[in-house]
Formats: structure tokens, C-alpha cells, sequence
């Protein structure tokens, strides 16, 4: 586990879109854009089960996650780590909803068990221009 | 290989910011924000010999690209593929340049070997909201 620098801290509080890695069973690169938020020294996202993204990090805790700065597409954080999927009792998405839309978030569809991802960084990697 | 869907090139011809996920040695993904282009059914960034993601793609080629719509976060493209490098006489940079800048790319350090990372899609997702 490392610290999370100032600059990345201040781009996870704020309402920046976050890109999560995470590795395919055949070790290929997946791609989401992704809400995100801090819990003291770890990155979480909110998810649903059974979705490709936590069936990846249950196999391979390996991910990646990139924060652009909205002022300046050169200027980005990477952070790096290992990351679990724990049960979440509901209120992660509706924190992030609050977040980034000011809104409640609508009802999921039933049967959605969310899930929250949460990324323990090892390595982060700030290009400030 | 698969034809790139009208959406998908869409953001590639316009300006629109590019993550690339390559491998590192170990497996892991790795992230960084790119300049990106189309060549007919290709999708092609420019990158300098002897950088990470260049020799990430000499190792292992399989990679992935998210481009989200500028307009709308949750509306993004993910490209799935694999990738090759190859020499660049050097013009792509500059076309980049004109395309997000509008002006000439100044000078690399000297010694700099710009390469052409050029992705061929096996796979495109597009998620329109």
C-alpha cells in the first residue's frame, strides 16, 4: 500500500471521471469509465454483480485506473494496485450519484446486488503536464 | 479483424482524448492518455521508441482503447485488439498535432525514434448511454 498524493487526492474528491483496467481470463486489458471516490487511502467504485468488471477482479485482483484532469487532457494520475469486490449495502451509489449528478440514484433493476470495488494502490504515477 | 462501427469512427476522426491499456512484463494494465487516429480500419497513436508502452506491445500485443464521448461521460467506445509497432518518418506526430492543436509539434529531444503504434480492432463495444 501506498500513500495518495495531494493531486490525486483532489482529482478523486472532485467529480472526475475515472477509467478502471481490469485484466480478461485470457489476461487481456478491459476498459470501463467509471464514478469514483476515496475512502481514506483507497479508491472505490461502485458496481453490480456478475458484471464482467468484478468476475475480472475476483479472478485477477490486478487493476489500473486513470484520472484525467478536466482542466488538461495531458495532465493524469495513474494509480495502480490490487483491488477486491466487497458486498455493499446500497449507499455507495447513491453517494456517487449525489457526487456527480446532484440526484438520487434511480432504483437498479430488481435483483441487482451492488457491489463495491475497492482498489489498495501499490504505485501511483502523476504526469502534471 | 472487425470493422470499426460509424460511432466509434466518429471519435476517432474527431479530437477526442484516447486511453490505452497495454500489458506490462508481469501482466498487469497499464494506462496512459493518447492522441489518436484513424488509418482505414486501423486506429493509430504515435509514440517514441524505447517508452513503456511501445515495449509493452513488443512483449505482448493484445491491448485496449477507450474513447468517451466528450459530450457525455457514459457514452464511451471501447476498441479491443491487437497492436504492432513500427518506424515513423515522422509525419504522424505532426498530424496529430494539427488535428489537436491546430499548430506544429515542436522539436523531440534529440535522438528521439517516434514509432507508429497501430491497433487493429478484433472487437469494438459501444456504449451509447
Amino acid at each position: 500500500m501506498t500513500a495518495i498524493p495531494d493531486w490525486t487526492r483532489a482529482l478523486l474528491d472532485a467529480p472526475t471521471y475515472a477509467t478502471l483496467a481490469t485484466l480478461n481470463s485470457d489476461g487481456s486489458p478491459q476498459l470501463t469509465e467509471m464514478w469514483v471516490a476515496r475512502d481514506e487511502e483507497t479508491v472505490i467504485f461502485s458496481s453490480v454483480a456478475g458484471r464482467q468488471k468484478p468476475k475480472n477482479i475476483a479472478r485477477d485482483p490486478r487493476v489500473s485506473v486513470l484520472l484525467v484532469d478536466p482542466d488538461s487532457p495531458f495532465r493524469y494520475s495513474e494509480i495502480r494496485g490490487t483491488a477486491e469486490v466487497v458486498d455493499d449495502p446500497g449507499e455507495l451509489i447513491q453517494d456517487l450519484a449525489q457526487k456527480y449528478t446532484g440526484k438520487a440514484w434511480p432504483a437498479d433493476p430488481p435483483g441487482a446486488q451492488r457491489v463495491i470495488i475497492r482498489l489498495t494502490p501499490t504505485r501511483v504515477h502523476e504526469k502534471k503536464g
